[in-house]
């Protein structure tokens, strides 16, 4: 694996464990997300995705105090200028819209889990973020905020989609998107935002989500794409409609070899070893776009 | 705007800060809702949604010890008569169930948040209209309880289809439900069905409810108007369903000239200043009634 | 009642209190289920569904220590045996699933409440059976653990649609199905699996639901049944949905004459008596299949 | 029943036959719709819903060449000029389709069933109008246009969502909708637009729209009423959603008089009677607000 | 394959081609339907559904002039008896639609194509039956009708839930269901209910119907299975949601001997031969449930 | 606008009026369609809809007797070679099926309407491309066929999805889809699959299609893009979803000075000007990719 192809202008990445890929935001002094970082975090996504030596990914910061400061105001004002036609301002702000969610949304799309660890500064578009990711760690320093009010918008890029879907209090969810206020890592766990609040600053919180990704890294990647692929895929569906999909799915990855070499090594309690998901069979083939 | 029109026989009506209006129940002793009093909540709050001078709304009750008992039960009783045959009495109860549900549903259609200020006894009906607002506060000394079961019917206006979906603990919710115990503030918030529980009795959670109100009343009622819609909308849609719908919502909201107000306030760090949502242009015709 | 009907090769059922069923697994030593076993629970539950008598289910386990450890490992091991061609294999293995996941629905389906009484191991299977159930209780005891993707697959009967919905931390949901760890009665709690930690093994856990079961047992069945079926078709529908689907519901429910039953009683304050749901009236026809 | 409280100012009322109201539309020259003329509709149609009386509804005209010729563009310009803030603007003209569709859809969620009787110039408004009716006619010289995209907007009253789930042929619908072409009777028969094409003028059409709604008066209102109402569920549901509202609309409708009423008289070759919908317990009660 | 035990007490079973089962109603005088029918019916199309020598079946009447004349009314009446409660009775009620509309609803989810081959009389459940069978022959001489509004009912066994969605004229269907008239072959086959008006009488229609059979009879059983499964799918879900699921539901049909089989024999201009869907490593699991 | 970017190896563009594109298949002899040659044409697809000086696509081919034959059997044959493991080869199916499934798509989601003129030989993977366009012609001279049967495989790339909803008998479909047998022009308009049969032979039904699109070219883009994509939209949601939808879309678009130029063009009997889609200030930005 060439991890040399997942570092860009803005973004840096590291093979921190067999199989777990930390990819750090990198634009001083505060990450802010012009339109240029956030589709060099789709393209590096995308291609991760399409990776299979790479298991897990831990997405985190570079700067030590701030996770994301969120969008990049000055290229947002610019793009709010007037326009003659109404009508066709609002295609093409409909259009930026779709793209940018499209650009969050490779996280939620990305084969691979993906662990937010999320420290200091982490308002805005860092919550759209983080709600994109699978697994939230938060340092006890991080500073929330659903900014977006506060600088006049609804939030267009996922949090208010996601947000109260993956947590336990709409009230609190609404409090925090229409009043704007900070808010710190206690009450983002209490409401279920965060898993766990863990030691105090960026190489703790990376510290703890390492360790949780080298656990799943020594899982079968077949039985780890498919338990991220079957949740996402129920959070949209009925009971119903999810149980079928999850038939059919497994109707293939149960005739993985994988199976059978997890339950015979836990029935012998020896350590399992799995193949990448693009396993021998496949590897020419498997760098074609990854799907939801 | 004419406070008065918002006063009714069994409601009372304040504007209690700049854009805050306080609507509390009035009719004592303990504010049972007979079928008059929820025709008349309707009316109140569809013509609030209409007068953009309103920016939030704070829902409470005049009585001291009471947020409200839930239903007349004398009214019910002799809604349930027998009937000559039981398909054209089904006709009218289901039309009536209806009638009753969209009553209680013009607080979430209702364009502007409403935060819910509960304390004393809130039990049967104060479950329902809670779950149709937006934020919900509760005093230490509040009551709750899903009455409905011990009246021998299952809760139709609302509460089981709105509370498992805003509260993060199913089995809690059904338990709550079959049940039909009392439960008190604690177990509120522990469930998330109230984000705070704030001090002791009717007084202090207006209070808390009104400071809350005042510091959405200070943003852009275009953006605070799209977030608690575009949230509502997230709750009944899959992620991407929601997000397309974000996208062409915005598109012309992002038109709006609060957004380059609200960031070049923010970047000059003075405070902004909005016009309401009716604006100059529309004020002459923004009295139809508000939708979903 | 002929309670001996509901006992099973697998199963043991008691009468516990007028209207209470307690059914517990099982098969020693550690109620591993296999397709006989599940077979079964789903044949007893369906019978249940359709016996007015019992009101509300207990469900636990007869062995000391354990409620489940989960799958016959040595039976799904077979079924994974390689076939010359993966696409009548395929066919093969979704039938099967489709077949276990309709098994474990047999208790969602099921026209009662059922509490489910936890404690010991509680692993693998045990948690998809919980999540199927309308009410969890846990022992300080428990051990629980997605296993799941320990043993090479993703979970597929149940656990990954269910869970995510019916708690309030869909971070933690995840980290618990990806990695595999095992996790304690508070955490669940925590996170809303459980609506309550009661008492220190077996013994507590049965007596705790029970009480829950009695005080149920005690209400309108037609109340109870409408509460249980309307809060699990929220689940899946919109709010508006929901709302419509309960107002036809409830024209014919409320025709009941335990709405008036209960609603004098209250107002006289004497214990009101329903007749099963079954009644006078219909108990000859009332054997056919419960339906969702 | 009063005759004469369905008159108004652009509509003329008369009954036909027994349970048979022909409702006309009636604003000379060309029956162009302004605001008072679709809320005057919506007001009638939903008072007609309520008027248990009132069995069948015949949708027609009371000039003679023209059944509408669709929006007075007067009305509609004013209605598009320009505005301060395009935001402010667009929360506006939302409001106004808004409440134009409801005003369209009262044909639709009206209890009886409506057959469309068209003739003569019947373009723009007039697909909108005809596709929320259940049952369309069209005299031979009938001309049909979508017109919407010659004045410049997507049609959004209703045409663009409900005429393709009506007839045969997308591919056509799509022509017709975006070339804005004129088309005539048989045309619209060829796609199944309108179920046929009877005599020359309004009152050959007029006649036969009587003659079937007289049939349809002819049979239990509980049945009429149970089968528009689940025709148009059906169409927005799976048929697993629809067969279960059926199983549960019916439910209460089966326990009718009616049906046992029209099967001795089937049995026994008699003409059955059957009381309106209202009955003889429910009259008094039956004035609330229809609902879809 | 043992074709006698797919023989009933009102059912007759023949193999009429390779793979081909003609299954013919048989119960003089008009195929009345009594719930002892349909329960048959079920058994027998769930047994064909898990016999994979059956390619293709072909559902008839033995009887000469009669396809089926629908409900036996007199059962029918006696299930409409008054009850004491009507909520009770409603529980009842719903259950037996249920069971009745799942048995329909067999023939839909066999896993092979149903062709349906109507003549002379084929009115009120005829209807019901052919919308869930897959593709709709009928002869010159068949008379059909939605005769439940005479006999004072809503169709509640899929009419008015499949009919709409199978055909291309909404208006005519709800004519037909709301006057009860008759129609006849050419009219079913301009609305799109018929795919073909074939012969004259029983046996000519059988005939088109089995050589219809044969064809499909000689495809891959693998790609027939899957055709008839996904347009089901389709049509019960977005374009989206169809082409997700057909994705997976592919991903391991594809790895069928079928298609390499099917391509090779195609370029080489040979007839494929294909294995029963059960193959050689199936056949003894074959045997479970099928499922939609 | 530079008309040579839309050629490519396999596509050729023409503009045969003004603001009409003609792009033809163009890889003799038979168009057989490689993984290359479908990523071409979502390529030149995708670049169309963001070139507002494009207002309608006619989509045909180059060859004289052959629209298209289908996939290039060979390339496939190679893709369903076996691989060691099912699961693997699952996950790299699956990719492969839903990046084929899109670049289909790419007709659907190009915001002008596509006109899809058909001659000669028109099977397999020409049906998934026509159903994905919005309007299909046909002439005399054309076979279409369901040709995915007869090599051994369920129709993946759309035909199974989309085929059921635009036309107008689901009988006939199934029949096709599962014989696989030949059709010809009359069938396909008469089950509503194209609009219209015209002409004999490529020159004819080309000519056709360029004289509506003509037609469509003169219309405002805003819409004529605003009708395609409600249309589409409809297609996949309820009507109330449809109906709020397109509030939303129109708050935006009526501010077009579209609809003022199109309606007093109208009552001055004028021709109408309309600016194209991109606009005059968005020019510059309009080259974001295209989205559904």
């Amino acid at each position: 694996m060439d991890i040399q192809r997942f570092n860009g202008k803005y973004h840096r990445a590291s093979e921190v464990a067999q199989g777990v890929l930390l990819l750090e935001f990198n634009r001083p002094p505060v990450n802010a997300f012009n339109d240029d970082m956030w589709k060099e975090l789709r393209s590096i996504v995308d291609d991760i995705s399409n990776t299979p030596e790479i298991r897990v990914v831990v997405l985190s910061s570079a700067l030590d105090k701030v996770f994301t400061a969120g969008l990049d105001l000055k290229a947002q004002i610019e793009l709010n200028s007037p326009s003659l036609d109404p009508a066709r301002k609002a295609i093409q702000l409909r259009d930026h819209v779709l793209d940018f969610q499209d650009a969050i949304t490779s996280l939620e799309r990305c084969r691979q889990p993906i662990i937010c660890a999320m420290f200091g500064t982490s308002v805005g578009l860092a919550i759209d973020l983080a709600c994109a990711c699978d697994i939230r760690l938060a340092s006890r320093d991080t500073t929330f905020g659903i900014f977006e009010v506060n600088v006049g918008l609804a939030a267009d890029i996922g949090t208010l989609q996601r947000l109260p879907k993956i947590v336990g209090n709409e009230s609190k969810v609404k409090e925090l998107a229409l009043t704007g206020r900070k808010f710190g890592a206690a009450e983002a766990k209490e409401i279920g935002f965060v898993s766990e609040m863990v030691g105090n600053g960026r190489k703790d919180v990376i510290a703890a989500a390492v360790d949780m990704a080298k656990m799943i890294a020594s899982k079968s990647p077949i039985a780890v794409i498919g338990t991220k692929h079957l949740i996402n895929h129920a959070r949209d569906h009925t009971i119903e409609e999810g149980l079928r999909y999850t038939a059919i799915w497994n109707a293939s990855m149960l005739q993985s070899v994988d199976t059978t070499e997890a339950m015979t090594a836990v029935m012998s309690k020896r350590v399992p070893q799995f193949p990448s998901f693009g396993g021998p069979a496949s590897s020419s083939n498997s760098k074609s776009k990854a799907k939801l």
